[in-house]
């Protein structure tokens, strides 16, 4: 069965992202302080970075991050993560990640651009769809061969499907920081722990791992 | 060397009161969801409710509840967690807490109403004070006897003790579910964690005890 994952940096204030971005320094030093645990991993620095040296932290963070890209069998992102907003007008924008994008599976992009589809290397295929969360959802489990899908973000596209109540397994890595800006990723989801085992772990980084497990649906 | 603490109970998203008081439902069932498993520790049922049976948890969630007793030398609280609010103009009222209210030692109670001080049995006096934050500090420590200050509560009034930056201990007992309306704790205070120890730990209940603890000064 199927089931849709979410996994998202937060700060302890719930903020998803991050407003400090200048043109010197594209990400900004928030984005940098929420997703440190995260980007110090092993596996972020392997599957994403392509640093093979087995450099990074190996602990709970590191679970986490390998359980990321376990069992995806494919992937929805927004139009914004996805850099369409960054690069508007660009038919050439190929997205973030290189030439052989993190992912490894079909992953659905949703935006109101038309778009033809992108066939990265390492299994990646980028297709640019118009569409309601449920239907991009029954797009994605239709290609994801039993595996499951993320809804890999940005925040208002994962802040869509939670509302949807589509969301089967949510993961927070809580920076214990306080943002004080950005969205926050709990606004008007009042009960989202309803029917879920909610499981709490804290890393040696100090990241808080919340995840809410949904048991019936 | 005074140090001036507060410990609170908030949701997921934050949230440190609730709003589905009914007249017939004086608390509501947020608050009782929101503080179930600190009124289910033998602390609690000791100290507020008197019940020396021995009754009630008494794994991580009662040491803090133990905690939030020990070396307090004077109290801090707004007019609002001492009841004024809910009833105005009523010069009988003596607070929530019975006779012989838990604190038992000197409180200051925030309000810009005048009255004359309470003193109540096992220790405890409240005295109506209008004064900033800093002045309250001030009085609250010299009559402290070297023991720390706790801010209370309500909301409002840690909200402008945390604004000030006048706490030195902070503790945040977080039930893992998200509340979705009510005050928010971390609302305009980016930037908390500054020049603080972090810490947090779970709770066989799934409450996440976060706890800041200011190095210098
Ligand atoms: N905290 C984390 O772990 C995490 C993870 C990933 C990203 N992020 C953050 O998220 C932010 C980017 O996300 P975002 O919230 O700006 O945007 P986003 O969710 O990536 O994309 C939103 C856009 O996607 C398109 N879209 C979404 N749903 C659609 C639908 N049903 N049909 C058609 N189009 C749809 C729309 O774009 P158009 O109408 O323009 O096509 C919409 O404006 C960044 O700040 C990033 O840092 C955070
Ligand atoms: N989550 C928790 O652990 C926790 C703990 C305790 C309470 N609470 C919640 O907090 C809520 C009650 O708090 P609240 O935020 O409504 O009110 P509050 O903070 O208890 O009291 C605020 C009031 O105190 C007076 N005040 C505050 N600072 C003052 C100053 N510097 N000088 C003079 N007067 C001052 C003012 O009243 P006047 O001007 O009217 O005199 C102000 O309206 C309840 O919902 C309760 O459940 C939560």
């Amino acid at each position: 069965m199927t089931r849709v994952r979410v996994d998202l940096n937060i700060s302890l204030d719930g903020r998803a992202t991050t407003v400090d971005q200048t043109p010197d320094d594209p990400f900004g030093q928030d984005w940098g302080r929420l997703t440190e645990a995260y980007v110090a991993t092993r596996t972020f620095r392997e599957r994403v970075l392509h640093d093979t040296s087995g450099a990074g932290t190996t602990d709970l963070d590191d679970e986490f991050a390998a359980r990321y890209f376990q069992g995806i069998g494919a992937e929805i992102l927004g139009a914004g993560m996805f850099g369409l907003h960054a690069h508007p007008d660009d038919p050439e924008w190929r997205g973030w990640w290189g030439d052989e994008p993190p992912f490894r599976v079909p992953v659905f992009v949703l935006t109101h651009e038309r778009r033809p589809s992108l066939e990265m290397a390492g299994g990646t295929t980028f297709h640019f769809v118009t569409a309601s969360p449920e239907e991009a959802l029954a797009m994605a489990t239709e290609v994801a061969g039993g595996g499951d899908v993320r809804v890999g973000g940005g925040a208002t596209t994962v802040r869509s499907f939670l509302a949807a109540g589509l969301v089967d397994d949510l993961h927070v890595a809580i920076a214990p920081i306080i943002l004080g800006q950005g969205v926050n990723l709990w606004d008007d989801l009042r009960g989202l722990e309803r029917d879920c085992r909610i499981e709490t772990v804290v890393a040696p980084s100090g990241t808080i791992h919340v995840t809410f497990t949904r048991e019936r649906r």
